[in-house]
């Protein structure tokens, strides 16, 4: 299995960052511009294998993307399986610390959410398969390397997903902004936590919140509406670590 | 006075975003690409007094910045005057809470920040004149629109500036990341508070940790070195905010 990134930045961003085995990189055959050739120059450094092709090669993978005659084939991002990190935590003796992101589709939030999930102490972030951002390039910079320490799972029904938490024993704590959440700062977390983020636009959906034990707002003073994503999901998890630490 | 912005990504960020007063769009009269056709197009939807120029005359004013054949001149930024936000702070009765930011040069970073300043209750973020990014499309549109509320003030001398604040009564608290830094979420942060964010890559200068009243690290568990700094930043500002709430 393999993915691939297409379009001068996003192949040069995954030849300087990418974690992932960078399989072949695609040129077009046509007289490359200084970019295009920054990029050959660069995928050379790294003994890669380079293919020039006709254009409409790369068009035919690259589909709606824009590609810019490049195109990047890297190894297919290596998801953890969900029951394995279940196994590993209750044999740990550790309290549980779940971070499940439904929605969230700007590859910065989600990268500065990986690094602050690995620095909270969080076991897995768990992502629904249909709803999220694909782990990029510029995700795997912005984690700043988290993935390397904290698994990611990928799930088809995150609901179920909660209900199955919720039958071995974890909370589902919804981070939601409205009227009648509880106030995060208040709120008892103490004990097996999992915190649900929605999307940054719309928040948690409606079945998703049905699922929740309780939903948590931040309490706010100013006139904007909300926080950015990765910050607003930053201040919930270090509010669940300070109570849980030992 | 005027700034500009260049590029054919910014201009249009600009076009679309940006809260300030737009002059003028400077446009190469070569033959123009969709992507420059498309910015003349936005500009002209905004009834925009359109130039077409020798490349050279954008070039001058460019200096180092890419261009791509287009510019747009637009009313610089109106920094707030601090002496007028201290005396807002002092006939308003409330606790101080200022964020002083010195040497973040990320602008989605510093949007970010602007806009957890805000929602945390913050009267004013104080930024280094020499160190700090400017308020580009970028920085408007990460914060959210923060800046129509917040005032934003910019000084020369930041070390000057946090002695001037201590002698009004306020705490200067430098965000570190080392040892011997106190614990965020122990330290008693009721009162008038100064937060001190430095720089992302390297953190305080020894010069402004030598004028802060203490140091204050977010507590870590996980093996990365650090948070994003708009992260760290929200955790700090809503830790003081929720302190000091009634």
């Amino acid at each position: 299995m393999s993915d691939f990134v297409c379009g001068v930045n996003p192949v040069k961003e995954s030849l300087l960052h990418s974690q992932r085995q960078l399989l072949e990189l695609w040129v077009t055959k046509e007289k490359l511009n200084p970019r295009q050739k920054e990029i050959v120059s660069l995928a050379e450094e790294k003994q890669l294998k380079i293919r020039h092709v006709d254009r409409r090669d790369i068009q035919r993978l690259a589909g709606m993307t824009p590609h810019q005659g490049v195109l990047l084939k890297v190894a297919a991002f290596n998801y953890a399986n969900l029951d394995d990190v279940i196994d590993s935590w209750q044999h740990s003796g550790e309290k549980a610390f779940f971070l499940l992101l439904d929605g969230i589709t700007d590859p910065h939030n989600f990268g500065a959410m990986l690094r602050s999930a690995e620095l909270a102490g969080c076991q897995a972030v768990i992502v629904a398969k249909d709803r999220s951002c694909p782990v990029t390039a510029v995700v795997e910079k912005t984690a700043a390397g988290a993935l390397a320490y904290l698994p990611l799972c990928q799930v088809v029904n995150l609901a179920r997903t909660m209900e199955d938490l919720k039958k071995i024993g974890v909370w589902c704590y919804g981070l939601a902004g409205d009227e009648g959440s509880a106030d995060l700062f208040e709120a008892d977390l103490v004990g097996h936590v999992a915190m649900i983020v929605g999307s940054e636009g719309r928040g948690l959906r409606q079945n998703i919140r049905n699922h929740c034990d309780a939903l948590l707002a931040i309490p706010m003073r100013g006139q904007l509406d909300s926080l950015n994503a990765s910050v607003a999901t930053g201040i919930a998890l270090f509010e669940v670590m300070k109570q849980n630490r030992a």
